[in-house]
């Protein structure tokens, strides 16, 4: 079955932290309609093995292709970095992930060479930022190539601090300081905030890496790379009124929209549980 | 069908924490052949709703049923905190949860009627701890009753600063000075620590604390309970050698052996996955 233009876009996060990428997305494509889905029962995706994380997000585009929608979104960092490959392999609907934009987005901003890159333990581990900086340089980035550097740490506990909203805390900074110095020590210019999370301790960050070093953020980066392969496939949406947004949560709705409110920017209307994971 | 003596106990946690309840078991009651079942796939419970966590709860049980287990001790305090009655009035086989047996503690060990309580957010806002403290003293502690006072806060960091391995740590110290000045404040002599990852941070809560506040495990009363259930129902084990100990997780076995073993006391064996959750 061919796409079709007016269906939806489809999204998925293992929480709350993909909000950040749908407020892009209706940005950039504000006709286009969005299905959302967040694994609030079974968040977080971090701490999990390959084999799980995999099974999680088939089971997320699974979900979301129920509603027909004409791509997949995956906004997770975690879920990007373990399973987008399987997702493209094995779904007709195209597959963007936040890896390969935020990549390109450090690449382009570094002047240095120097990139760092902080995740969850499963991002990290999977060096997925690493492979797209790398493929990066060499296709797009020549004269960066040969001098490309990088530097990546897992940073378990910035997601229960912003979880707990201790954004601009002397606790936070504290934490920060011992998980950023290594950016310091090798003098990096260009960070990849490489989970969702992060951006909420964006300032603490950037207090403790002092000027001069700039922090990447995917969610902007994904919304233009959606909207490319979008009008690539002849996918984009010809409706000049402004799209629907439907919300999915595997756990409390009323939780996810309260605490989704600050990352999505507004208020998260029409939101319902599905609880078939 | 009647419960058979020789069968194995059963017992389920969302992660690895339920493991020291497990150690105790095997302290006081030898013989007895066990299941472990740990959700890892889904962990952490403590973040998620009533419903969630009484759905996954039940799916635990039926699990762990497979194995004709002749009783479930629910080692999980988030578990037993929400779910505990649901499986007590749908299952047939005894279900042992780990807030009674530490509150009995807490009120034995006070002798101002002061008793704090820290748990995950859920545990916290369900209140079980509260009600069982009144009940238990009410029949069992009269003279207490009157003037029992609990004061409790959630310590949602504790659990990601214990798996982070920040055990004496100046960070840990901190967030517990933060976490625990209330119960300073308001002279409680004796601290249940409703979370199974806690006792990993009873070197710090107790440096913060001072000398003077007992800090209550429920582990080892939890075990005292199951021995005297079994007893009472006449289904110990009358075997004279070791109990065999299987587990299962819903995520990787291999880092669940790793991490467990400070849990447990000893080194993890005949460990499976079982991806039906």
């Amino acid at each position: 079955m061919a796409q079709d233009k007016n269906n939806p876009i489809g999204v998925f996060d293992s929480g709350v932290g993909g909000l950040t990428v749908v407020k892009q997305l209706v940005k950039y494509l504000p006709c286009e309609d969005i299905v959302y889905f967040g694994d609030t029962a079974r968040v977080p995706y971090g701490t999990k093995s390959t084999k799980t994380i995999e099974r999680f997000s088939v089971e997320n585009a699974l979900f979301l292709l129920r509603f027909k929608v004409k791509c997949i979104v995956v906004a997770c960092n975690t879920s990007s970095s373990i399973a987008l490959k399987l997702l493209q392999d094995n779904f007709k609907a195209p597959i963007i992930g936040v890896i390969e934009p935020g990549a390109r987005e450090a690449i382009s901003s570094t002047k240095a060479g120097r990139i760092g890159i902080i995740g969850t333990s499963a991002t990290i581990l999977s060096k997925a930022y690493e492979s797209e900086l790398k493929r990066i340089a060499k296709s797009e980035f020549p004269q960066k190539y040969l001098s490309l550097k990088t530097v990546s740490k897992s940073c378990p506990l910035f997601v229960s601090l912003a979880e707990e909203g201790w954004l601009n805390d002397p606790v936070t900074k504290q934490v920060a300081k011992r998980y950023l110095s290594v950016f310091k020590q090798k003098k990096v210019d260009s960070l990849i905030l490489g989970c969702t999370h992060y951006p909420l301790l964006k300032d603490v960050i950037g207090s403790v890496l002092g000027r001069g070093i700039c922090l990447v953020d995917s969610a902007r980066q994904c919304a233009i790379e959606t909207k490319n392969v979008l009008y690539r496939e002849e996918l984009l949406n010809t409706k000049k009124q402004k799209g629907v947004l439907r919300f999915f949560v595997s756990d409390e709705p009323n939780k996810f929209a309260s605490s989704g409110r600050k990352f999505l920017g507004s208020a998260i209307k029409c939101i319902r549980r599905h609880e078939d994971v």
